[in-house]
């Protein structure tokens, strides 16, 4: 299972009711987490979930409204006594801005991996993650991510018996282990099925709408998309600023034929997102207007 | 009138629902910030003040605790049109500090004036307030502070008269001005009486109990301190990381006679403060255990 928390749904700056936009996940033992703005150690004290099994942080970009909680997120991790390192994914620049960062939280009990984007896409295999990063259209250097769990295919009994595999390997071979006997190296795919559908979420703010955009959330089960303003004139500034209308949100989830489009990141001048839920959907029916602590759980299908 | 209010209190991290200590001021138009965790940028808009008016932001110390909001803070005062200087006073390393953490806030349509304090005890007269930053006892370098607001004495027509000061001059030395003519200068001090008694509000976070701290908070009108733990089995945490206990604050505030004592900077293992307020007040009656918001309007005597 891989639950999924939306922490946080402003966009520029926290309300005292609403957490700036970050997105937190937990599979199999391991959280990760997408942007830290001022505030999101509350937001994950809000949602009763633990800081010290976090050992991924994206970053989307580094305007502050994305990663200014994070010296305050180090110290408390470090108070929940982790040791293990954390890996740190975002754009070039990373390791310099966090050093930065962290002139008023040096010292902490665990080392920091960094992990720093410089071409348009990268993808990065953690702790059960397969991450997509792929660079959008921002004021700045932008990243959008896509968070797939993968699923191998079923146990093909006849598959391993063609391909001569032990009995006493099979077992191992399914964790995905890799067997050397001898001269013959046992690998998973020698007895397992096509691989099966697994789950897929794309996170995507601040940007304007791109290809790439559609292109990297296609078919995801979930979509988290910025949908700065709900008035149709504020297009203008969504062009200006470039961000993102919840209309242009709704465009790319029904392009990419996703399963359901969560909007976050609103503007502060936007109070009630919901009330421009009904136009959005005549776009992409299946569109939350999220509010923070959305939370869903994704099971693998049958 | 004076207005204060205590926009959070919490110690360490802040939590969903106590943000951390922080004091927020309103005088004659100008406001007055000491300490910005992260959140405070929040608990100023829980409060409905506005953020243009801060002209002064005093930082007792630089543990995340007390100054990771602070990017944030500046580009929300950014974001409200301030384009007059902001001066900010703290321990010798502020302007250090503050540009390592500004890599995340470049750009601000105002500019900082920093003024570092070196010695034991300093003052500073801006807006209005009379400031005195006095060193404390923690783990790094920290400065508590009083925040006085004096007040001239009363117009003396005899003493006027004396001093052969002309009528027409009468009004602007009452307002301060000094004037100049021929061979006279003519002060304020020639026209009125004994200054008469001003406001005095003393805020310490975080040290151990000091004389230096009766000796600054000496009858304030408020005594705003810093009650980490409340149970008496922690003054050994008290001791070790140089904070206080709620029983040391009462003390102080009893050996300085001030007339109210809010207490702050709770532990987060404090979840109800005012548990221990029956024994607290055995040393100091006019204790209050503070909540975030806490407010008070503070008026001259006539």
């Amino acid at each position: 299972m891989l639950e999924v928390c939306l922490l946080g749904t402003g966009g520029m700056m926290p309300l005292p009711d609403r957490y700036l936009t970050a997105l937190m996940t937990r599979y199999n033992g391991s959280s990760l987490v997408i942007d830290c703005g001022e505030g999101t150690q509350m937001a994950i004290k809000s949602c009763c979930w633990n800081f010290k099994p976090i050992d991924v942080i994206c970053f989307t970009h580094f305007h502050a409204d994305h990663i200014s909680g994070l010296p305050g997120l180090l110290l408390t991790i470090g108070n929940a006594e982790r040791t293990e390192p954390i890996t740190f994914i975002g754009p070039k620049g990373l390791e310099n801005v966090v050093n930065s960062l962290r002139v008023i939280a040096p010292d902490l009990p665990f080392p920091i991996k960094f992990i720093e984007l410089t071409k348009n896409e990268e993808e990065i295999k953690i702790h059960g993650y397969r991450i997509k990063a792929f660079k959008v259209n921002h004021k700045i250097t932008c990243y959008g991510y896509t968070i797939n769990i993968d699923r191998a295919g079923k146990f093909d009994p006849e598959k391993a018996a063609k391909n001569q595999v032990p009995k006493m390997y099979w077992s191992k071979l399914q964790k995905g282990e890799v067997i050397v006997d001898g001269d013959i190296t046992y690998r998973q795919d020698m007895i397992l099925g096509k691989p099966r559908k697994g789950l897929k979420i794309t996170y995507c703010t601040d940007t304007r709408p791109t290809q790439e955009i559609i292109d990297n959330a296609k078919e995801a089960d979930l979509f988290i998309c910025e949908g700065m303003y709900g008035e149709y004139e504020k297009l203008g500034n969504a062009k200006k600023y470039k961000h993102m209308t919840m209309y242009e949100a709704a465009e790319i989830a029904q392009k990419a034929n996703v399963r359901q489009l969560w909007l976050t990141h609103y503007s502060p001048s936007t109070v009630y997102p919901e009330n421009y839920l009904k136009a959005v959907k005549k776009i992409f029916e299946n569109t939350h207007a999220s509010r923070d602590g959305y939370y869903v759980e994704m099971f693998f299908e049958n």
